[in-house]
């Protein structure tokens, strides 16, 4: 691409970013948790179709998917599950193809009296813009869209078909991002702009969740002995997995990518829940946990020890020892991903032009960076031989309160993707 | 009472007691959960009018109870707390007038799969009957009633007032009790069968119901650091309670009654809530606890105490000392009671006259004993100088699944109840 071009293009975006920012906030006004996604992807699908893209708008349908590489099991249907395809047909073909993936699930915003101001009324101040999800992903999704605005803006549209996919479930399953796969979506490369300030990701861990159930017999609490509680079983469980975690973090263990990083895999207690009454000693105890694996590591292998783990923990319980704790899978079963290991000429061409893109942009190398989370990139590189680059805005407290993305940094991103574009899939005259 | 009187009394109880059973069940079958006490009042309210008693059903109102000793704080309104007496009036007066105290109020069922049948659909096998309330305590509520018919059966009614309570609140803060005596009713003694295995109860136990709440900030778990989260922040806060519960129950500590006791005192952590997402650090956790006090030991100094421990274990936690967990009381704040201190003539005359009556019955001396629990019994001991005998059936699995009561036991403690009126009360023809 000759200088003119790149600077028109750039010039374009930001010509275009009142209107980006708008976007964003009403696009991060819509509180899409999961299974509340309908009227945030009615959104996005309005949004393609007015700019002349063929809409595919589809329900995931478990049945479909629950037997591919990848798939996690999910509690219930999918019925309030809708992915948003949009389709960007090329006249010429010359290019390559391009996938640009972002989710619009984003995770619940908790107690809102820990948020400033309304998680779901997005405002901007000191350049940042604040929402639950502004950050995760919804500027990346804004950037994917005005990347493409900004072509357009220059009499330009990429000379190879691009799908632009806002997927449901990256938050639990990435079955949002499956479901894609099996309906026939592929290209030569894919571009999620995932929120980690502009560096690209190298390599992504797995996420296992698992939640553990336990049960027993309470009485009265007049009665309570020692080791009866099925809320204070739970604590010893809870520090034989912080154990396992430590072992799984251990040096020898690592992933090369992940060999500086002295604690990549974190092992959450996300969620708790027992107990009906202050004076009845619990009968029953739930908590959610998310632990992350190198990739690599066996997922089976990972459930097995898992489950030793908690079944060694509660033989040496009082309570537990009689109460075998229940493991039950809902959420991720994620491999982890390195885009480091695909050694593919189309993995290095991709790689070279966003290293060019960032540099025009940013004047600076591109920095690369193994990530301690998991993204839907997984689905393209393991499952679809799809390089999928992760690359994305700065944001800050992403599944935090007061979650906010930096508006120049989406701005960068947006004009890096527009140059990538042009690059990887080459211009031709707007249709 | 002569004998003759005496086997009369008893063999009518016999004759009421498939009727007495009959009830008992249809009690049971109401699910008077707190706030779900209505329909089971309901039906209390209906058998006492049928029986010609006066009938006083009415609201509690915090307004008026709340600057009473013995006021349980408590979160919201009372619109649905309603409690029922019934009146006998007796024509002669000559005798020592009596309250006849039973609650109506019932522990939630836990999760229903844990019970062999439905809570709320009793049966009976065995000899006893199984359902949430049965023993604790509506089967006191039908022997006192029964107890009443067996009089009239025999052409008897009490020859003193008789007040026949049935309140609420009793499983959370007394606040029913309260209410009664607020609302003025008095008499020379009271029984309130609670499912004690036929003992008397000779002391009971205070309780403090108190909540903690921990908030902080959390991040994705991607950056899940050591201390961050707060679920997993209650658990030293847990031990360090817990620790405050071992130096309580020391010997030096130990209210006289209890001086064999080892362990009467019991720290509950009864109910746990926290998080939102397994994936999001957790940013809030509310646990529930319940903890005995002795006969004679100041809440407010327990209380003191127990928020100095707390406080004292946050700032030994890195999460924990920029997030100072917050104490919320709603809930008991129940004295101890020990009707042992009772040395009054009524309270000694009223012990001797149950005594005579226990024995009649079952040809045993009373058992008494000092109890791990409360009662309602410590309004009418400590702030109306009314002795309060706690005597009733005996149960198994109380706050439990399958609870359970022993209907011979129901039977022998309506036998007991019947003569204990005649012998405190007096007779008089019926009305």
């Amino acid at each position: 691409m000759d200088a003119k071009t790149s600077t028109q293009i750039r010039i374009a975006v930001d010509d275009l970013f009142d209107a980006e920012t708008e976007f964003l906030s009403e696009l991060t006004a819509h509180p899409s948790t999961r299974g509340n996604e309908q009227s945030a992807q009615d959104f996005m699908a309005r949004e393609l179709a007015d700019r002349g893209m063929e809409v595919d708008r589809w329900q995931i349908d478990v049945n479909d998917i629950c037997d591919l590489p990848g798939f996690s099991p999910v509690i219930g249907n999918y019925d309030d599950a809708v992915n948003v395809v949009g389709r960007h047909r090329s006249q010429t073909g010359k290019g390559r193809s391009l996938i640009l993936n972002g989710h619009i699930d984003v995770v619940p915003e908790g107690p809102l009296d820990m948020w400033d101001t309304p998680p779901y009324s997005p405002r901007v101040e000191g350049g940042w813009m604040y929402g639950r999800g502004a950050g995760d992903m919804k500027a990346g999704l804004a950037s994917n869209l005005f990347a493409l605005d900004a072509l357009r803006a220059c009499g330009y549209q990429p000379a190879a078909d691009v799908f632009f996919q806002s997927v449901v479930e990256e938050e639990c399953t990435g079955n949002g991002a499956l479901a894609c796969l099996q309906r026939g979506y592929r290209a030569d490369a894919a571009l999620i702009p995932e929120p980690f300030a502009e560096q690209l990701v190298t390599a992504q861990l797995g996420v296992i969740w698992f939640q553990v159930h336990l049960k027993g017999l309470p009485t009265h609490v007049a009665y309570a002995g020692s080791g009866s509680n099925a809320i204070e079983a739970a604590i010893p469980l809870i520090a034989a997995l912080h154990e396992m975690e430590d072992r799984w973090n251990a040096p020898a263990c690592r992933h090369a990518d992940y060999a500086g990083h002295d604690h990549a895999l974190n092992l959450n207690i996300g969620k708790v829940a027992g107990g009906d009454w202050a004076s009845s000693v619990p009968a029953w105890c739930v908590f959610d946990v998310r632990m992350g694996i190198f990739p690599g590591q066996d997922i089976a292998a990972a459930k097995a020890e898992i489950e030793e783990v908690l079944r060694q923990a509660a033989r040496d319980n009082a309570f537990l020892r009689n109460n075998t704790p229940e493991i039950v899978y809902h959420g991720f079963h994620a491999e982890g991903y390195a885009l480091s290991e695909d050694k593919s000429v189309k993995a290095s061409q991709a790689i070279g032009a966003l290293e060019g893109a960032h540099h025009a942009v940013t004047d600076t190398a591109l920095n690369k960076e193994a990530i301690t989370a998991t993204t839907d990139a997984r689905f393209f590189g393991l499952y679809a031989d799809t390089p999928a680059l992760v690359y994305g805005p700065k944001a800050e407290a992403i599944h935090g309160f007061n979650e906010r993305v930096d508006l120049e940094s989406v701005r960068r991103v947006t004009q890096t993707t527009a140059l990538f574009i042009a690059e990887w899939c080459g211009l031709e005259p707007a249709g």
